[in-house]
């Protein structure tokens, strides 16, 4: 079977298989024998970059193998059984993991969200609400606040807005935990102030993203407080999270932190999008959500969509009117700025 | 870093990556672009390979990343909420999975083993004995039954023992479900009688072991009626094993099914282990449980094992008697004459 | 210890015992000897009864004991494990169950609320735009619509409305679920078009609520179709809501359906609700949600609040604006006149 | 309706309503007023009544309604996610609760039975392998200690074997939970020697049981440390756990522990089954377990039993062999000398 690449995609960040520097380590090591679990050498080197790219040597690292897996994993073993997690709306363990959060017996909490973010503020006043509230104790306590980096919709939380949620998790005592799934796009954003040691400091448990950035798959846990979970190695088990072969995970993180590959990754991503989005506004279409990442979002005419269907993936994102579409372009880690032109020649 | 092959490594059979055949097709499609989720043309194609190879052409088949995921996923989604599974009390749902199936929701409902195995009568009086029971609408009630072909102790049902539990579940209208973890190293064990297509027709679901038989990871679930788990796709998603990059599985199944590979990828392992199995006989040691795949367990004295145990990397099974241990090595698809060779020379 | 009735209570409709004719019965009885977990003739009798007033012979009917856990095991048990539930925003299952559903494993899918009651159209919308979704595979998807009646706002469907509920559950083949645990202040709404024998040919299931209306305690689940839950009594164990004298269940809804006592049981309570709504309206008052139920909701001003509070207790409702609150008065059926003049009196 | 008591009932301890004082309580305060949840007066005089039984002034005291539930819940709220609970194979969590541990997510771990009962030195020995397995975080940890005072066979721990029980549970910091469900008839077994006080002191919680020992319905759990258990108050909610009309609970479990009646209340139930375990003997039959409660268990020829069984109610345990059957008599609170003569004029 020989599937021709018959159309532009820009459906997805994870289209492709891994960045060369990831693939060529798994081929090199392949015959190799090494413990399971992530209990192997592989495991333990990319666990140590990773504390040295997030400054913070004494967290405790685990990888897991994809995003929804991690948020049912950590967000279960985190709340207490009376607990839920504060999220966005637009959240991804809201909308799109099939009610996993909810299998492991937690309510989300929805608040509203501003281009795919919460406000702090919003969240204070959810909280001294839900306390305020004499019933509260028949009502699901908020146990936890999830948000993503960058969002569902590209966008980017500053640092200044993320100390502020800090200052609200602080006086609640709610750990912060922060869905890295597109980690690599907001690292490489220019105008993005958030650093990977910024997140170990105003995070209690986050996510650094390998499946859309770079890696075949997995996702890297990092909890500054080793002790956040106690009997988390259980816990992956049980979820069934634990990979038999867990030095596939090590070699490829191991490879996204070596000489600072995973905070470059996204570079050319995030570049191809900036060209896209220039070009999408010169041809007169309006952009949506204001991301400044891998992810474009517009506003397209639907005769027009039907066109360009013909000739390129996109990702379907809602109706916006009876005549337009929110539609999202994703580039990623290998989009080339020939693929750009080729896409904004057909718009 | 450079880890050296210090030792003879017998500890497990998923200590090295991937078979070369696997491997080498992940490498040649790296850079193409995909839609995610399973829904590739690879998966497609290896779906139909595993159907022709089931000689079940109306299978459904989904991949899946790992064994107590497949388990737990699988499980959970068969039984009702008030239906518990029969298994060996040394199967691997009932042992070794961290709780996964209770935390699903489901109680084990362990029966004794022989030689790793359920006996179909003692199943059959269990049910009669559950149903004879008055108070039985305050128990579990039995749903489904699980075995794992190789066991956990590497022995085979032939298929009559498999005929007469499909009898029993006839009876009692349970859905038969197999664990085939290490199903290679059972197609390619020259006494076992049992085929793919046996199982197609015997078991209700059962999975094909790809991390254990050649796959850097996954497993093929088949399901001969389609509509056994309605919701599957939704319940995988949820249960976190629904990997982004879906064709990966689809690439490895697909090395694996052609040309027959699978079903002969387990003969080195097999001879391998036979051989050691003859050579450790000669030298004097009992062997247990009569494993006839490629897990070997034999009785070794303390004194004897502190020694081995510096040159080979051996799997503790169980304590025997204050001076002896019953030990386990594992061979796998990629091990050679000359290893056993150098084992035995060690014994 | 002599608590005395210092202040007026309004607060809710269970701050009393039972009506006298469901405990004389208790008392009559106290030395019986009954068979337990409801196999008694007690609870044979009251199914009868309930049958008959629901004209619906075939139907199964088993008692629970509080309005929570029956809501979490009928939901439970209804739902497949990939399936959530539809209810209003303020439905009491999406707030005051403490996530019992969620605990059970299942999301409650709030739609916006219109006086406390689902609209058919936005239900159908909902599941249109569902089911149009390309990706609602990666989403919980809707198995149950739940409402209530009387809603948490006193209010009530009409006919016409849950025919037109009925209609769009028909069309998506989705199980209808009544929660009734203020079932008497319903029925005993002069302006109310619904009967029981409407709710037993309109709902797939509903409960007739106990605690709330003449009973110490208990709730009575109808099942027009008795196969809707198989597993249902181990189901009920399970969730530890299986009384052993289940007896008390049965005797209390045995008096209760006797010569028509629940469906007059709930009259006193409305009449009173009404004359407390004119004379709130006659003193200026504003009422809200337009209750015509048992529950009596007004505006009043902080500062008059303080005052009332002194010598009545009423509910809290939730903050109007900075000034005035919204607060609840419930009458029972044991609410007299005479209650209404004191608390008028007060006002 | 008016069931005729036709032949003598010994079946179970459940099968009649209240002790007189209890349900002259109920009936005293019918119409007063109070606030729901367990909130009001009563049951904080009560809570105070088994405080101060307990010796324990410290302890949290919260009502339930019945023994699966209070199981469930309390177990399910102390472990955490990756932990089972401990008990003997014949404990009624184990056997007749359908399975409800495992629907809260947690594997109950069995131990062999001695007469019923849990010996700490297999504990300690279960605990020592199960924590010297290399493989044991893939395994179900041990994290509580569930025990049944008496047992489901009648008999009673002794203070010595409490002690070694708490010492197993001190070296590996388990909490120990005893299930009080019949717990009056083992406070009024002369030969016992454990108190409400021992139990405060060796437990971490435990219930006093009220359904089986003079209650309608209600079990209070008591937590010698309050803070056991964060979140309780929630978590009973959301396991349908909270009575409504919570001060049910409260008045009679204080009219069981005023005046002592709580410990006394046993006394003819197991007065009446020491005379009817004597004429057993007389009479020929073996007696089995060696209960010394209200439980009376014997074999019983088959032949006879059918006669038997025509005029006595009684209980089926287990088939003996082909032509003998172990059976129960259980007698309560109310059973008379009377009774018992006429049950044995029957044997």
């Amino acid at each position: 079977m020989n599937p021709v690449k018959s159309k532009l995609n820009f459906a997805s960040d994870y289209t492709k298989g891994a960045h060369p520097a990831v693939l060529s380590r798994l081929v090199a090591t392949n015959l190799e024998e090494t413990p399971g679990y992530g209990q192997d050498a592989y495991c333990e080197e990319a666990r140590d970059l990773i504390r040295r790219a997030c400054a913070c040597p004494g967290a405790r690292v685990e990888f897991l193998v994809g995003g929804t897996q991690t948020n049912e994993t950590v967000i279960s073993s985190v709340l207490r059984p009376y607990q839920g997690v504060i999220a966005a709306e637009t959240g991804h363990i809201a909308t799109h993991e099939a009610g996993a959060i909810e299998a492991g017996g937690h309510k989300v909490l929805t608040l509203p969200q501003h281009a795919g973010k919460l406000d702090a503020g919003e969240v204070r006043r959810f909280l001294q609400d839900f306390f305020g509230d004499d019933n509260h104790e028949h009502m699901v306590m908020p146990g936890m606040v999830y948000i993503s980096h960058p969002t569902e919709y590209g966008t980017l939380y500053t640092k200044e807005e993320l100390c502020a949620l800090r200052a609200v998790c602080d006086e609640y005592r709610l750990p912060l935990y922060l869905d890295g799934a597109r980690l690599a796009y907001a690292l490489a954003c220019p105008d993005s102030d958030v650093t990977l040691p910024d997140l170990a400091r105003l995070c209690d448990v986050f996510y650094i993203g390998g499946t859309k950035c770079g890696a075949l798959f997995g996702e890297a846990v990092v909890m500054p407080d080793p002790a956040l979970i106690p009997g988390f190695f259980t816990l992956i088990k049980q979820h069934g999270a634990l990979l038999a072969k867990g030095r596939l995970l090590g070699l490829q993180f191991g490879a996204l932190f070596t000489d600072g590959l995973y905070e470059k990754i996204g570079e050319p991503a995030v570049r191809a999008a900036d060209t896209l989005r220039r070009a999408l506004v010169q041809k007169g279409y309006a952009l949506c959500f204001g991301s400044p990442t891998n992810q474009v979002f517009c506003l397209v005419e639907n005769r027009k969509l039907a066109e360009v269907g013909r000739s390129v993936e996109y990702s379907f994102w809602e109706k916006a009117d009876d005549d337009h579409t929110v539609i999202r372009f994703a580039t990623d880690w290998a989009t080339t700025e020939e693929d750009i032109r080729a896409l904004t020649g057909l718009l």
